[in-house]
């Protein structure tokens, strides 16, 4: 790994190469987008059937389009019971942490006759969107639906595409149903994001779509967000590592390694602030590529979006994870709770040396879709908090109106809103 | 305004006819925006001067583009005494309601040596866009400084029109002081937004943008999301009272039209039970009209969007109430509280014959910003919310993961992620 030292100049270019990964600029596929989109709201199912043809080579109608509790059996039969184990813990630990993001309904009152607060309510109907192709994620199904069970949601809905054969990959359809998805049905791609946002005959319309997917999908999910909510736009997958000399350089290395892997537009930083340390991990990082089997696309991501950066002093290692404010963020520092309490910007923050990174895209708890892309300054992971929503609760007795009714009347009047005033004023009428 | 019985069908009628009002169907404007969005972007500056100069009419430069202390010490000049007073009561009711909404950082851990938990961060800037224009609306500015100001974040930029003069409007800038805005920038429209997203010399870039404003506005926020965050894009204002034959048809009759004076698009529906009560507002909206101020936007409202609804049952008023999801709702009925608990859908509730919804816009404390055109199913009001963002925090001890680190191999092994899988084991190797 090319190793660099960190200086204001080094930073800014890096935080303009990572950006050139961002899924802001994918407008050129956004013509063809559209046109399915409009296509699925203006003829429905028909449309869906069309491009699932067109796109997945697979023949559905209105009777297989939903996955069956038989196909399902099937699924388990054909999955490996160790998975089915792995997948049952990862569960209760992922329940147990967003069990705890939970919010409630709170009111506050006092004796003149004032109650204001806050209604939390669950969403009704989610749809979670699970990519097909070439990889099989079972943990994304888990970190995408529990959250929205733990909200409460009634009705979670679960659209992945299916294989030439009308076929769901098994521990897809396992991990959906073990975390208590409603309804499967057979759609993948932009088609699937729009049978969502508006319903079909068979898919119905949901409040809001969560889950990754490719370009296509993230651009329909942008174009009918208004329409519905949807989660973040997810970039590339990102790590980075803030390293002090007391880190071992062979599991630094293999940590950035797990990022990298994900694809070529991936990204894998450690920033430290000993030279020895930067020299070291770069040697494990050779020697594991190697061996490696996604030695390929580890090698493009690393040439690509891959650093090691040296940095004068702690403070200035610090200053750049904040400003490059990475999906993913290691600390391995003789404090690492203590570096924790400076980080502003990161998407999850795992601390000292046994948190290895893949430890929370499976097994930990909290939620693996994080922002990516910068976007950890102001985003924030998946969590309850994205499948409920707030209603202000506002009751003023008349006589706690009445002391302060010719103020609402005064500041109405001048906002020159007449019929705001005079709705105030004519509770105290003669 | 017209009564009519309530059915499915008129609600599915109605529902589509609000929809027409959806800022999601501005496409047309979409060319335009972009276009100055990539010249602030390019240009910066010198292209954000032009865009003033050609759309505000009005000369300025790095000199003058931000509002200087002697400019908001003319403004406090300027500004009514009884107004400033009206605005430091509601700025506390404001603040004090939405210091409830903080969320704390947590942690959880146990004695193997597993910690978990979240991290709140409030964003480090943020940008407040202010509309000029016809009308000015102070309590604006307070809505939506004030909850990113308790949230923590440091560094609050306004942007709002000037006039051809270069002047801002004092009661907007004696808002902002008051609410505690750190920076203002005379630019306005989509150029102020781009100035925002991307920063120029004079402008920084903020981390969200937030505030309501016109078309050019609310695409320009639609097309920098990802870039920055941004609150949602608000349609017309809206209004839904529930009430039965206890209401008082002269208070139900006022409040409707609150909200019908603020555009020709905004909505004012009533959904109740007594017949006698549709006919008695009826007569009493009509008298109301004649008097006031704006009464050509009202009769245009009204005609457009204005509905007073007999149902045959309270269930069927509230299922109505949840599928239309309103801004604004009052509930008016014989125990309203009651009827409080079987909504869903709504982004303000106000509770009783006292609580007009301007007490909401101005005064109480609750946020006025709110979801519109049937997002309260999914969206939230303006919150603390809007301006933290989390981290999730995840440590385990060696102990800790010795245990469960083959679970975690076999998962990444499962979704053939073989570096994720290193990365685990390599911390056991002998």
């Amino acid at each position: 790994m090319r190793i660099l030292k960190l200086t204001k100049e080094t930073q800014n270019n890096i935080l303009e190469n990572l950006l050139k990964r961002s899924p802001n600029s994918y407008g050129e596929f956004e013509s063809r987008v559209n046109d399915i989109i409009q296509n699925v709201r203006e003829k429905r199912d028909e449309a869906v059937f069309e491009y699932t043809l067109k796109f997945d080579g697979a023949t559905i109608d209105q009777d297989n389009i939903r996955v069956t509790e038989e196909e399902i059996k099937e699924a388990y039969e054909q999955v490996d019971p160790k998975l089915l184990d792995v997948i049952r813990k990862a569960l209760v630990n992922i329940r147990d942490y967003h069990t705890k993001q939970k919010q409630y309904s709170w009111f506050d009152s006092d004796e003149s006759g004032i109650i204001l607060g806050q209604k939390v309510t669950p969403l009704k109907t989610v749809g979670v969107y699970v990519p097909g192709g070439k990889a099989v994620y079972p943990s994304s199904v888990l970190m995408n639906v529990i959250p929205a069970k733990v909200a409460g949601v009634s009705n979670i809905i679960m659209t992945t595409p299916c294989g030439k054969d009308g076929k769901v990959y098994p521990s897809t359809l396992v991990a959906a149903k073990e975390a208590g998805v409603d309804a499967i049905y057979k759609v993948g791609g932009a088609q699937a994001i729009a049978a969502l946002a508006f319903g079909t005959e068979s898919i119905p319309k949901v409040d809001k779509i969560v889950g990754p997917g490719n370009i296509y999908v993230a651009l329909a999910k942008k174009a009918v967000f208004g329409y519905v909510s949807i989660d973040s736009i997810a970039g590339p997958s990102e790590i980075m590592v803030l390293a002090d000399e007391t880190a071992n350089p062979r599991f630094v290395a293999a940590d950035l390694l797990s990022q990298a892997e994900h694809d070529e537009m991936a990204s894998a930083i450690l920033v430290t602030t000993s030279e020895a340390l930067a020299e070291q991990v770069s040697v494990e990082v050779d020697k594991f590529v190697e061996v490696l089997s996604r030695k390929e696309i580890i090698r493009k991501s690393l040439d690509n979006y891959g650093y090691i950066l040296v940095a004068d002093t702690m403070q200035d290692a610090i200053d750049t994870v904040n400003e490059i404010a990475s999906e993913h963020l290691e600390l391995v520092t003789k404090n690492p709770f203590e570096t924790m309490t400076k980080i502003r910007n990161a998407g999850a923050i795992f601390i000292g040396e046994y948190s290895s990174e893949p430890l929370g895209d499976y097994f930990a708890g909290p939620n693996h879709v994080l922002p990516t892309n910068g976007t950890a300054k102001f985003f924030s992971p998946l969590s309850v908090d994205d499948f409920i929503k707030k209603s202000s609760i506002i009751s003023y007795s008349r006589e706690a109106l009445e002391p302060v009714y010719k103020d609402i009347v005064q500041f109405a009047e001048c906002e020159k809103l007449t019929a705001h005033a005079n709705s105030i004023r004519v509770r105290f009428e003669d």
